[in-house]
């Protein structure tokens, strides 16, 4: 669990990305006023002694009297593409994310990073904290670490938790591909899928996408195609094992991609042309891996009629800021106890029907479109269970 | 570690108070502007990767480019004088702090409640996310847990740690009794001390005068003086008994008051005006307990000649938000390892000397004094120690 030494690095405070970062990108402030004794003898002593009062009596008072913001949490052990590079390294991502949370969704959020440790510590330390805030969304945690952690913090709390690389990435790219497949016009759930990656992503979508009916899913490590014959397999690739594969297929991606429909990419490596060849006709391509998607769109093209990536400079950015903001407003403004797979699924759904009318280059909504958060928002909140 | 059970509590939603605190006192803000993709990929993918490898490389660099505010701590165990009400009920006084700490020194504070437990499962948990803040304010966490938390974690991190209870209390009592001692005309170092009550308090008091150079400090619990004859006493009473009370004496409160220069209350009891008719000419009570002082000061002021409470509407009001603004400011600003003790001392002298003529009515600064926090922090920059 140690983080990775750390690289040489030799940085340009002038560098505009640096400036832009100066004294971090959060801030804590006071949201009464402060003028004088009165405020004070009500804001603190001893005024303050009896909303404390108020609140032991009775918990539920606590969403009405104090912040509980949500938690970005993270042990920086799986950070962008970075890898292991330790909670302060990791900071500026968790502060980026409470930006995001509150310029998108409205969302107060706080980061809050952790030396990393076993799934134990982690779990431990997450619960203890965990009455400071509405709700959590754990954040580039190494896999399969992030499985368990994320089970059972959720089996532990009544307030929702979230893994935003698992669930998010998986909730944006099925809204995509519900219109990818509108765009090509066969049904996505007769659809062949083939997910490359079976890292917290494709562990996530492969999920979703069975939610949602698809029946021919194959997942593909590095050592390629994930079934019956693989051996040595970490508990969370058997169960996508016992999961996935129906047609018990054997070998490289290669095998995985003759006649796929789609192919989703989350390895963070890269798929030469060469194994796109024999992809079905009307192919769709979602290739997630950033800043280098796994196919250049451009190649990805010659082979598929719709194309995704993470990118912001091609069409079709498949961003997980399209889900948590909205996620988590319409969670915590229900009071959901939990983010269920119920509202992961419509989620995608409300976000897929924001482009009434797909094409290859627009199968989900732009990040910048209005009212994004507030559609998904509120289909979370109408299937939010409650505490 | 269970908290107490519940007490009902009739709330009045249209209480003043409770208006005051709706949706809680701390907001979480950006504090960089997000117009557009520009910023975007600038203040989150792909840009803060650069940050983020500028950190792991150095890890010194998060204290420029991530916020790293101060974390106000609290298990809830042991709450103004409710007791043990629970880390949510706990919540209103560590947003109540966070404001305090912005607006008196601006310092940017995050409040964190956690579940209780052992001495062990809190310093693991408070080490855990150390690497988020930088510093932390330990709050309302029982004795004598609070000794040892405490001090372990002042051994396992490298950031300020400063359990408020204890320091900032005894810092601003030192300043009033400096004062003190000039209005009676006598040197403090040569007064007899009685300290009524062995809590988080009473002990971070006695611990500091002493380092002022007080020799004869006399502790009394609610059982009478901590001396040798007293069995069945735990650590941090043993250790007590060790440092004080010189002249071996043994007893009630009554004995330790005959001929004492000086009584300060930090008990939450009372102590009955027949305890006080043997105490020196001139002499000088704090009853500090909040809101009831251990002895009014009406009463207080017909057996000696300062008195000092925690109360706003009496003169003299010993009251902590002299001392943690001012303590937190400078060693923030110094990039100090740790609040030392001759940075505590350096502080309530520093407050002390904002008095320069001081008065029977006027030990230390008013809380709403100009520059206060900028003196405290002056004093503790100047000694603080580095990482």
């Amino acid at each position: 669990m140690t983080a990775s030494p750390a690289q040489p690095y030799d940085f340009d405070p002038t560098n505009p990305i640096f400036v832009a970062h100066e004294g971090g990108k959060v801030g804590y402030v006071a949201t009464k006023p402060l003028n004088g004794r009165d405020d004070l003898s009500k804001l603190y002593t001893p005024g303050v002694a009896e909303v404390c009062l108020a609140i032991a009596a009775d918990e539920s008072l606590s969403d009405v009297y104090t912040a509980r913001p949500v938690a970005v949490i993270s042990d920086g052990t799986a950070v962008l593409g970075l890898g292991d590079i330790g909670p302060k390294g990791a900071m500026p991502v968790m502060e980026g994310k409470c930006v995001l949370f509150k310029h998108f969704g409205g969302v107060e959020a706080v980061p809050i990073v952790m030396e990393s440790g076993s799934v134990d510590e982690i779990v431990e330390a997450v619960a203890r904290i965990a009455p400071t805030f509405g709700g959590i969304n754990l954040e580039d945690i190494s896999a399969p670490r992030c499985f368990d952690i994320e089970e059972r913090l959720k089996e532990r709390l009544d307030i929702p938790v979230f893994h935003d690389d698992q669930h998010g990435t998986a909730i944006v790219t099925l809204a995509g591909l519900i219109n990818a497949a509108k765009v090509v016009g066969r049904p996505l759930q007769e659809m062949r899928v083939v997910v490359s990656g079976a890292g917290a992503a494709g562990v996530a979508i492969t999920k979703l996408l069975a939610l949602e009916g698809v029946k021919d899913i194959v997942v593909c490590d590095s050592r390629g195609i994930l079934g019956p014959t693989r051996t040595g397999l970490t508990d969370h690739k058997q169960r996508l094992v016992a999961a996935t594969n129906p047609r018990g297929l054997a070998g490289s991606i290669d095998e995985a991609l003759r006649g796929a429909d789609v192919l989703i990419g989350v390895s963070g490596g890269t798929i030469g042309e060469e194994h796109l060849m024999e992809m079905a006709e009307d192919a769709i391509i979602f290739a997630l891996a950033n800043p280098n998607p796994e196919v250049h769109p451009d190649v990805a093209h010659r082979h598929a009629a719709v194309v995704a990536t993470g990118r912001s400079d091609f069409p079709n950015q498949i961003n997980n800021v399209l889900a948590f903001p909205g996620i988590f407003k319409g969670a915590m403004e229900s009071g959901a106890s939990a983010i269920t797979d119920q509202m992961k699924v419509a989620a995608a759904e409300a976000l897929a029907a924001m482009v009434p009318e797909p094409t290859a280059d627009e199968v989900v909504p732009s990040v910048f479109a209005d009212g994004v958060a507030d559609v998904v928002a509120k289909a979370v909140a109408d299937r939010a269970p409650q505490r």
